[in-house]
This record gives C-alpha cells, structure tokens and sequence, in this order.
C-alpha cells in the first residue's frame, strides 16, 4: 500500500518535500516521480499503467498554473487522487485548476501549497482499513493540541513586550 | 462502513440530492443530517462523538458563506472530510473556507456545488478495502466513456442545423 | 486542411454551433466530436493519434471549469491548439485552465464563450498558406466595418427616444 | 468586563500585537490566547465554558486562511464576536472565512490585518455602558485628528523635494 | 438606548427590512433613515450632530457598490458602526468598501446582504449592559438549534424521493 | 463645446442611453456614434481627426469586455477620455480594461454601466468654464438631496409592513 | 485656477509625490494636504468650504483601502474629483471604492498608484480653457512619443545578448 | 516569413527577451519593436502598413495593465496575433485586456509573463506551411520530455534529505 506523489516540475519540491517528510513521518511507503501531463504526457501515461500494480492506493498530484496534472491522473485510476495547487501563477489559477473538475472525476483538493496536508489526507485515506496508521493520526492530532497548549503558555510572555504601564 | 453526509441548511438539499443520490446507485450506507456549525454547534459535536460507533468512515459536509462545517468536522475526527462548497454566497467564500485549511487539518475539497463528486470521492475512499466497490467504480467509468460515445454521435446530426450550403 | 473542433461535454453546443457556423462561413473543412479529457481520456488519445493523418492542421478545445482538454491536445500536438473556455463554473476557473500553461506548451486562448473568435482564430492561421483564405478574412473584416457603420446610422433615430425639448 | 483576544498561531502574534497595545492603552483588561478551532478544539470549546465567568464580554478572534475560528467562538456565546482576517492564503480566503456568516450568528469583521481597529472595536462596545471608557475614545479621535493636521504641516516640507524652478 | 439603521437609497429596503424586523422582534427601539453619504451628505452630516442625544447607541449603515455611508457615519461617532454591504455592483465592491477601513475608525462588517446579522450584532452590542436583552439572545439561539433538529428530521423524509432500490 | 459619446456596438445603448439623456437635461450638445477600436479602426481615427474642428472637448467611450475604445481615442486626442465600463464579460475585464491604463495617457473611468455619471462628469469639466452649466450642476444636487429627503419620508411608511406588535 | 492635491495619509507621499511633479512640470498651480475621511473629516469639510474661493478647480484625492475620501469630497463640490487609488489593500479594494460610485455623484478613477496620471487627467481638464496648457499637453505627447522612438532603438542593441548564432 | 515582436515599453524585455531568445533557437526570423498603442499610435499604425511587405506573418504583442496593443494591431491586420499579457499591474488586468477580445477580432492570448510560450505558439503557427519548422517542434518536444526523465531521476535522491529513519 504505497502514495504515489507526483509533481509538474522539480521547482515543486520546495512544497512536496513537505508532502514526502509527513508521508515518511508516519511510516507510509511512497513513491515520488517528475511527470508532466504537458511535457512529458507519454511517460505519465505509461507510468499510471503500473500503479494498481505497484500497489499505488492513492495519488497527490502537484501542479501550479493551467495544473491538469490531477485531472489526466484522475482520469485513468479509480484511486483517489489529491490535487495540491501550487502558487506561482496569477489570482487562483492552480486552486481552480484543481477544485473545479467536472462531474464524473473528482479531486481531492487541498489548500495551496498544503504539502503537508496533502499527506495527511493521503494517510487518512489509507487509515480506513489500516488500525496501526489510525492510532498514528490519533497520536498526531494530541501532539497537534499540546503544541497549541505550548505556544498559548509561550505567548503569556510576549504580553510584558507591550508598551506602557500594566 | 457509511458515509456521513451533513449539510448546514436544508436549502442545500439541492445540491446533497445529488450526493445521496450517487451514493444509493453505488449501492453505499449513508446517513444524511442537518447540523450547523454556527447555529446547532452543541448538537453537531454531539452527534460526532457516536459517528465511530456508527461506523461513519467518510464525512461529507455541504455548506455555503463562511463554511465552517467541514472545519469542525474535520477537528473531531482523523476520518476523511468532504468538503462540499454551495454556491449563493459572493466571490468563492465557500470554496476557500473549505480548501484553504491550515497545516494538520485537511479537507478533501471538491467543486462549487460538485454533490455527484462528493460521492464518488466517498467511494474512491472506501473501494480503497473493498474489491466489488472498486469494480462498480470501474464500471461506472466505463460508463461516462460509453456516455461521452454516444454524446459524440449525436452532436454529428446537430451540424445539419447550420445554416448555408455544405 | 481540416480544423478539429473538440468539446468536452455535448451541453457546450450552444456556443461551439458558432465556432462551427463561422467555419462553415468561411468554407473551411472541420470535424466536431465530443471528447472528454477526464471522462474519456482513452479515446481521446486514440483520436489525437489519427488527426495528422485525417489532415487536422488546427484544434479548438472547448471545456469549462477546471478544463483540461486543451492541455491534453497540446500535450498530444506540435499543431496550434486554441482553448476556448467555457462559462458556468466559478470566477474564471476556465479561463485560467487554458490561458495559464505552464512554458513548454501553448495554448492560444480566446474570450471565455468566444466561440467565434475560435474559429476566425483557426481562419487566420490556416490563411498563413492560403491566399483565397486570406481573401475572404479581408472580405469578412470590411463586412465588420460596414455593419458598424449601419448600426452607427440606426442609433441616431434612437437619439429622438431621449425625453425632453431638443 | 473583558476582552478575549484569541488567535489560531503564535505566528499571527505580529498582527495581534496591535490589538493587544491598543487595548493596554486604553486600560482595557484582556487576555491573550492561542487556541485553534482546528488543532484544539476541544480546548477551545472548555475555554470559551468559562469565558462568561470570567467576564469576557467581547472576542477578537484572529485567523488566517480558511478563518474558522471566529465562527467556532460565535457558535458558543452570544456576545461580540470580532473577526480579524490575517493575510498569507490566497486571495480573500480569511476575509470572506470571517466576513460571510450565515444568517443567525453574525460575526463582526475588521480589515485583513486589522491589529489596531480590532481593538477599537471592542473598545467602542464596552464603551456603550461606560463614560470613561467613551471619553477616552473621543480623545484618541482627537489625536488622530491633531495627527492628520501634523502630517499635512510636515507634507509642506516635501514640497521642496520636488524637482524643476517653482 | 436606539439603534440608528441608515440606508443609501430606498432601493436598499429589501435587505434592510430584515435588519428592522430582526431588531422589532427582539424589542429594541430604532429608527430608519434614507441618508447618503454623496447625495445628501449635509443632511447626513446634521442628522448624525442629533444622533447621541436621541440616544443612539449603535448605527447600522446599509449601502452598495462603494459604500462610503458607513465611513462618514463612524467619522462621526465613537458609538459601534456596523457596515451592511449590499450587492448589486461589480465584484466585492460594497463588502471592501465596508471592511477594509484604515487604521482608527473601525467597521464591524457583516456579510453581503446579510441585514438580519447586522440586527443581531446590534442586538449583542446592546445586551452588553442589558440583561434582558441577554436572556432573549440565548432563547434565540436556542430556537435555531431547534429549528436546525426540526429541518434535519425533515430531510430524513426527502431521502424516500431518491430513486432505486432502497 | 460638445460632448462625443462613443460606444463599440449598438448594444450598449442601454447604459448609453442614459449618458445622452443626463447630457440632454442638462442642455449640453453631444453627439453620439458607434466605432470600434477592433471593428472599424479606420473609421474611428477617421472620425476623431475632425473631433476638434467639431469642437467636441470631452469624450465619453463606452466599450465593454476588453474594452480598447477609451484607450485608441485617449491615444488620439488630449481632451479628456472619460471610460465607460460595460458589463456582461467576465471578472471586472471592462472595468480594469479602462482603468488601469499605463503612465503618460489617463482615461477618468466611471462605475461599471454608470452611464449617467460619465455625462455628469463630462458636464462637470464643461462646467469648469460655463458659470451656467455649473449652477444647473448645482440645482441637480440640490435636486438630488431633496429626492432622497423624500425617499427617507417614504421609507417610515414601510416600517408598518414589519410584523409583530409594534 | 488650482488643483487641489487630497491624500489621506502621509504614507502615501510616494505616489503623490508624482502627482505633484507632473502638476509643477506643467506650470499648473496646486496645493497638497493631507486630509483623511475618516481621521479628519471636520478638517477636510472646513477646507472644502474655501476651495471655492481659494479657486480650486479640480481635485485629486489619494486613498487606499476603503478609499472615502474621493467620494466626500465628490459629494461636497460639483467640480471634478480625481480618484487615484493606492495598493496597499488586498485585491482591489481602492480601486473598487473609487470606480463604483453610485449614480449622481462620479469620479473620474485612474489606475491604482496612477499618480502621474491624475497629474494628467487634472491638465486636460484645465486645458479645456486654457491654450497655453492645451499646447504644452501636445508638447508633452510629442515627447512621449520620441520617447518611445529611442527606447525602440535602444532595443535594438539588446538583441545581441540573445544567445546562439545569429 | 517572419514574426513580428511588439512591445509597449522597454521594460517588459526581460520577458519579451524569452520570446525572441526562443524565436532565434528554432531559426526563425523577427523583427523587436518598442510601440505603443498609447504614447506612439501613429507610429505603431505607421509601422503596421509595411508589416504585409516585410512579410511579417504573426504578430506577438507584450504589453500591461490595460493591454490594447494586441487590440490595435489586431484591428490592422487579419494575421495571427498572438497577445502577451504582463505582470505588474492589479488583478489580472492584462490577461483580461488580452483574452476578453469580443466578437469578430480575436487574440491568441498566453500565460501572464509567457513569453516562451507567445514564441511557441508563433512558432506553431508557422509550422503549419514549413515541414522543417514542425520537425524541429517534435524535437523540441522531445527534448522537453527528455528534460523531465532527467529531473525525476534528480528527484531521487532529494528523498535522502528527507529527516527520520528510512
């Protein structure tokens, strides 16, 4: 049971490495890939053919711009594929490149530039029928509250910063 | 194993119809609620706390404006959220108040009122550990492209209504 | 020399039937299919294999919200692919889908519902090596300008609608 | 009587700031806390129990991206709930999270980044049951306007600046 | 204790008849007036100087397109300004022109054509000293939340007009 | 001294009509023509060759989508270009079309379809040498302070319609 | 014959300052102050009561954000008011309260940051009476005009960096 | 055969300086000119006369904010013309000015700042007519999947950089 991770271009990786290093955190096999669904349709192509069999479950796909990445993945696996908009181009254009397929083929579209929540969401996914990684999510959310619970104690102190008297 | 469809109004049905809708042809357990973030809060956390033991696996949450629904959701379970964003607001407020969510939260956002494609990224989630799920999906794919077949036929036959000599 | 009018959903007729019609006008050969980057990506592809030999020197795309058909075609060609982008989704999410391409592959965009344009955009590049062609662009862009000029003369009646002494 | 200034990040402190300064400076009691709607809901929610025992009469509640915890906070309390949108998503996301509320449970919204006015914001509300408060505000309405009046003798100055013969 | 509901133009009742209703409902005094920041600015300008001496504690400022009431009003006054944005123009111009206020002079913004929302802001601003007004607040909310179980046993119903096999 | 209004297509006489009708109440002379600055190029540039012999001083265009007609005429004359923004494409293109022109050639753009503030602005510069126009400027906005005095009387009558005891 | 130059805070010297120069480049006379909406308005109002007699002919008003300025002073005069939007805001936020002026009241919006232009749009007013000024403005285009000339040759040199044989 | 490079000021080589660089690597030959459809429109109509004679077969038009170069020339001409939109205004001003041609006239409009591609896409143009032109497009082509095989196996072993254990 693996992620597939696939990106436009490796300019990406500054946001995808974000995606690697979660999926890695939790101990979940991956496999990431520089495939184009314009520059280099032909291996994207080839390289889905044997994604069932290379036991890819699930897809993040990162693109910015005209981002048709998802989509051309999307369209040749029933797996669910993550869209994740990349920034870089104008107004919104990778958000709704990703958000606003048509129906028939969804995306799963996260925020822009939310490597790290791709994973996540990739990770849930694969939780469903997968107790050991469940109990790893649980554990991450905890982990997720005390470090609020710590940066609420750590802010206390910032208050003396404030001009004036108390 | 079920999917948990909530919106925030009733006036969503509309769209949610679609949702239910897609999830009965393929055959997947549902529950279907009206719980607002804002206005039925206490009921809503209420009714997440018996979601596991009700075996709700995916939620799928439907709201328009400032949509938090998908938000709380998605802070009281590691399970996958949908985030489904309704039109009637102005500008994409819906779309980004489920997309843009920050680092460790994710939603699994889909189209401007995409109810048909909430569903079938349900399905993509739960044919993840069930075999006859991912054959329907197949199936139904097969279908859209039979669809689209037969959409291309007929199109020839509205050429004939042009105007002016072949 | 034939023009390959491409549309992802038979619903965008009513603005492809003017790409086709102005075609037609111009007496240039064209084939119209319905072919869906997502729904049928299979036959597309099959399709896009052939249209050098059947002669498609031109392609328009014609796809809303998040539209990838375009960079499909493009992906699939080295011959100019024109995206016409298609209303009914949200902002310009069509619109940005085609006119954001990433470097490496084109796609000459035109007003979103611009059926048109498409195709007196396909009249003019294929008039590059024909001169009839060219002929008949002239003829068509002084037929502009006399029907500005008519409709010029009408709206001085109009001008005797004004309420008030003259 | 109190004012409960909630932020969803440590991060957002820079913007918070000015909403903390400004309440110092007009004497106003308030507490500064970093509890998320997302990552710690559930200490949010035990929170936001005791906020009317502890006199918290107004919230500012500060938050980017996909803002969802001014309306979290809104769904709990039937006092003054002010949203303060900060930047760093894309286009309007925490804007239209905070400002698009559904009708029911309103939220208060200030400027992207509105630190300051915030602050005032409050102010001008416990001031409605409070002369000294009020009396305060007109005389920061007073600087302001003796402020203004200083730029525009310093602005003379710069006149000079400006190139060519007078 | 009053709450002053301005308006731009009586093109704007339709939304702001909702603000009224909202606030006779809950019993609280106000008047309503046609007053424009462009077209009648010196009697908008008079009718503010009479304001805190007709005891209005909170102003409500409806306009639409660039909605500059709300900012002549709160230039007038240290009392709470909730800004109505109203649609009708181009884009998000009403709800900017309300929200984006420069530092000093806050608007509590609510959501485009939300006027019953811009009543019940009042309406908190005003139970901050009004214990009454408090209790009818929480009676409210808590008729929401029933009327949300109400709607969600409704939709359990809607669910039998599905098609298929049960 | 007359006013040119100028329009790209017959229309946008709808929104042109009321500039011609504001200009005639005010009893200014303005002429009226359809040119396009794609359509009829040759004729426009004709046409404003004679502009100033015909002692048309101020000009208004009216254009919509990428709306080019304020800037060719703007290039042509150094009379004032008052841009009229037409609706009916997409995002705000006529708007920004006309607004944001380059350094060295303004246009003075108005509300999207304002026509009647663009021939208020015309007469407003006619005005700036015709102590005249410059009364009747001045007894319309005293006009204008009284309709909306009369308005804010109407208004108190709807406050009947609102339910509930008074 | 003056124009006067409104800026709402001093921040925004750096795009007036243009304004200024421009003005002072074409011998036009003009006062600068700073004067805000919001902060001062019974200052700006005191100083547009003697703009008459001070012979102000034409206004600039300079704002960002929800920019009221423009739209004050519109309704305090019926000479011409120049909007000149400034960035700072998010999205159009300036741009948008400038250019969406309800009807009855107009301003004539230039591009954001457009201080050269509202210079520009100022003189051409001013020129509709004054030939001295109407001659230095086609002095001015003349000069643009061989501006550009020189760039194009200057760009000339620049293909020879391009890389490759020629 | 050649293209023709227009653009409305210097600064926009840096991104014009892609088209041509790309131009010269597929051998085809250009013409770079600085010419505005503002500050130097006869000059820019001047030029366009000779355009036909000096077998100038597409045109690329690289301008901002409001755009109209493309719109001019594509007025004076019935060849292709390709429209740069640049970066650097608001919004997407230029983009919007490019692509929202109406009825009649169209613009092969690009991404923002694509000037790789403006060239491409002339290149393909002409390619239609020139069998040695398209061959080198298909190597170009196959270049860019090259590249892409090249970047992925590069992508490999960033993963080692990846924290935590393998």
């Amino acid at each position: 049971m693996k992620v597939s991770v696939l990106m436009g271009s490796d300019n990406d990786w500054k946001v995808v490495k974000n995606t690697c290093q979660t999926l890695k955190n939790f101990g979940v096999s991956f496999e990431v890939h520089v495939l184009s669904a314009h520059r280099s349709l032909p291996d994207l192509l080839e390289h889905l053919k044997y994604a069932e069999e290379k036991n890819c479950k699930v897809f993040v796909c990162a693109a910015g711009m005209a981002a048709h990445l998802g989509g051309v993945v999307a369209a040749n696996t029933v797996r669910p594929v993550i869209g994740l908009p990349l920034s870089g181009g104008v107004a919104m254009d990778s958000l709704l490149s990703n958000a606003q397929m048509p129906p028939g083929i969804p995306i799963a579209t996260v925020a822009v530039d939310g490597g790290m929540n791709a994973a996540l969401l990739a990770v849930e996914m694969l939780a469903l029928s997968d107790k050991d990684l469940l109990q790893k999510l649980k554990d991450y959310r905890e982990g997720l509250r005390r470090s609020v619970r710590e940066k609420d104690k750590n802010i206390q102190y910032l208050l003396d910063d404030l001009s004036g008297p108390n």
